[in-house]
C-alpha cells in the first residue's frame, strides 16, 4: 500500500493508492502522521478500501508533499555504506553514528529547493528512509524492529559541507538544518510491497542534470535497517511518525568528482519501488521589501 | 513574568505567575507553545491580568511540568564555557558548536529521572535555557536576536558520556536522547524580568546529593545568548516554542573529579531569577509483566 500527502504546502490531505486511482484518506484520518500510523492506520485503510468506502481523488498535475506529516525526530544515520565512508576519507564506523536534523528541514519531494544563504558546498545525498509506526525502546532483538516500521520512502539528506565539517567542531547538524534540506517522498509505502524486493537488496540512484551520480544498493548498507532500529531503541525512544535516513552511498560532491550544486540545477533520486524524486535548485533571495520587512523575525 | 505548565505528565494546563498566586491561563490558550508565544501571547496574558479576567489556580503541591509544551526542536551548544571545555579535554570552539536532542527527551524540573538501561556514566549539566517566540532566519545582527526571545528557562542537559564520546563516531546525540533526559523549568521567564539582572549575568549551579558541583555564571559564556541565536539563525530557522541550551560550565563528572549518576542521588539545578529544579534518580526497571508485554514495541 501507499500513503501519500497530495496539496499546497500546509494544507496536504492524506490519500492512499488504488490500483491506478488515489483514494481520500480523510473519512480515516486528518493527516498522515504517529498517531494514525500508530493506531493501525494501516489495517484499518485495508478494511475502508475493501469495503470501498474511500473516494476518488485527482491526483494528476497536483503537488505530492512528504508522505508523513512533520515527525518529532529525524534520525539519521552516517557513513552507513562502506564506499561513501571512503570517499569522506573516513573509515567504516564500528557502531552506527547518529545525528539529528530539525524537522522543519522536511519537504515535498519535488519541491523547488533554496540554496541557503552564504551556501558554497551544498551536497546531494540519495537514502532510504524509514517511517516508524510503532514506539521503540529497548527492542530486545533487529528481529523485533519490524513491528515498529510503518513504511519506507526516499530522502534527500541535503547537506552544507562547509557547515558540516568546517565550521562544526565536528558536530554535523550544523551543516543539515537550512529549511527544505530534507525533501521526503513522493510516498510511503508499506513493508509488504518492499519485503517482496527485499528492504536490504533495493537499487538507490541519484542524478544532476540528468548525469548519474549514485548507483549503489541497500544490501550494501553496513548497518542494516532492523539492526539499526534496533541499536538505536538502546539508546532513544523512536517515535511513532518519526523519520530514519540510513545514510548514503557514495556519489556525491564531497568526493571531489564532481561540482557541488548551483542554481538552475535539476537534482533527481529514485529507490525502486519507492519512486522517484526531482528537485529544481535555485539562489536565496531577500524577502521583498515592504512594510513586513520592518519586523526583524 | 512568569509561565508554566502545571499538572499530571501529557496534561497540564498552562497558568501565570500573579504576584504570590498562580492564574490559569486556559481563556487565552490551551498551552504555553509556539503559536500562543507567537501569537503575542505575553502581550495578551499582560492585558487579561490587568483586566482581571484570569482566575487564581491552587498550584501548592501540584506537579510542574516543562513550562514550555514539546518543542519542534531542542538546540544545543556544546562546550561554550571555557573551563568546561577545558574540564572535557577541549580547546575553545572557534565557532558555536551545534548539536540537537529528541523533543521526547523533555521532562518537567522535578520529574523522577530513570538512568537509562546499561548506562555507566549518566551526567548533569546546568543551563540556561533559551525559548524561541519568533521564527528567527538569516538575523542580520545579534541585536535583533532579542526580538526573537519568548523568555528564559532552566534546563539539565543530562549526558550519558559513554554513549556520547565511547559508542558514537564523535556525533554527540547518541549520548544525548534517552527519554526524561532533559529536565525544564519550573518556569519560562519573559526577558523584561531577566534583563534587569541581564542574562549574560545570571549564577547558574548544581548540586548532587547537596554537594555542590557546578557554580558559574552566564558572563562566562563564550558564545552569549544573542550571538548564539543570531548565528545559528545563519544555518537553520528557529522556530516558535524551540528550546536553545547555551552550554554548560564546568563542575561536571566527566572531568573525573565526582562519580557519575547512581540510583537514589539527588540533582539539584538552579538559575538565580530562572528557579530551581530537584530531580530523584533511579534505576531502569522492566515494564511489569503482562497482556501489554507481548507486545514487541
Amino acid at each position: 500500500m501507499k500513503f501519500a500527502r497530495i496539496g499546497t504546502p500546509g494544507h496536504e490531505r492524506p490519500v492512499v493508492q488504488d490500483g491506478a486511482a488515489w483514494r481520500d484518506l480523510s473519512p480515516l484520518t486528518a493527516d498522515v502522521d504517529g498517531a494514525f500510523l500508530a493506531s493501525d492506520g494501516a489495517a484499518r485503510t485495508r478494511e475502508a478500501l475493501a469495503a470501498g468506502t474511500l473516494a476518488p481523488v485527482e491526483a494528476a498535475g497536483v503537488r505530492f508533499g512528504a508522505p508523513v506529516a512533520r515527525p518529532s525526530a529525524i534520525l539519521c544515520v552516517g557513513m552507513n555504506y562502506a564506499a561513501h565512508a571512503a570517499e569522506s576519507g573516513s573509515a567504516p564506523p564500528e557502531a552506527p553514528v547518529v545525528f539529528l536534523k530539525t524537522p522543519h528541514t522536511i519537504a515535498g519531494p519535488d519541491d523547488t529547493v533554496t540554496i541557503p544563504r552564504g551556501s558554497r558546498k551544498t551536497d546531494w545525498e540519495v537514502e532510504l528512509a524509514v517511517v516508524i509506526g510503532r514506539r521503540a525502546l529497548y527492542l530486545d532483538s533487529p528481529e523485533q524492529a519490524r513491528a515498529a516500521i510503518a513504511g519506507y520512502t526516499v530522502a534527500n539528506d541535503l547537506s552544507e559541507r562547509a557547515w558540516q565539517l568546517e565550521e562544526s567542531g565536528g558536530q554535523w547538524s550544523k551543516g543539515k538544518c537550512a529549511p527544505g534540506f530534507t525533501p521526503l517522498g513522493p510516498w510511503l509505502v508499506t513493508p509488504d510491497e518492499v519485503d517482496g524486493a527485499d528492504p536490504a537488496g533495493l537499487r538507490l540512484r541519484s542524478w544532476v542534470n540528468g548525469e548519474p551520480r549514485q548507483d549503489s544498493t541497500t544490501a550494501d548498507l553496513i548497518f542494516g535497517v532492523d539492526v539499526l532500529v534496533h541499536t538505536l531503541s538502546q539508546y532513544l525512544a523512536l517515535e511513532p511518525g518519526d523519520v530514519l535516513l540510513t545514510g548514503t552511498p557514495e556519489g556525491v560532491a564531497l568526493s571531489g568528482r564532481f561540482p557541488y550544486l548551483r542554481p538552475g540545477d535539476v537534482v533527481e533520486t529514485e529507490i525502486d519501488g519507492l519512486g522517484r524524486q526531482r528537485q529544481e535548485y535555485v539562489a536565496w533571495a531577500p524577502e521583498p521589501a515592504g512594510p513586513a520587512a520592518e519586523s526583524p523575525a
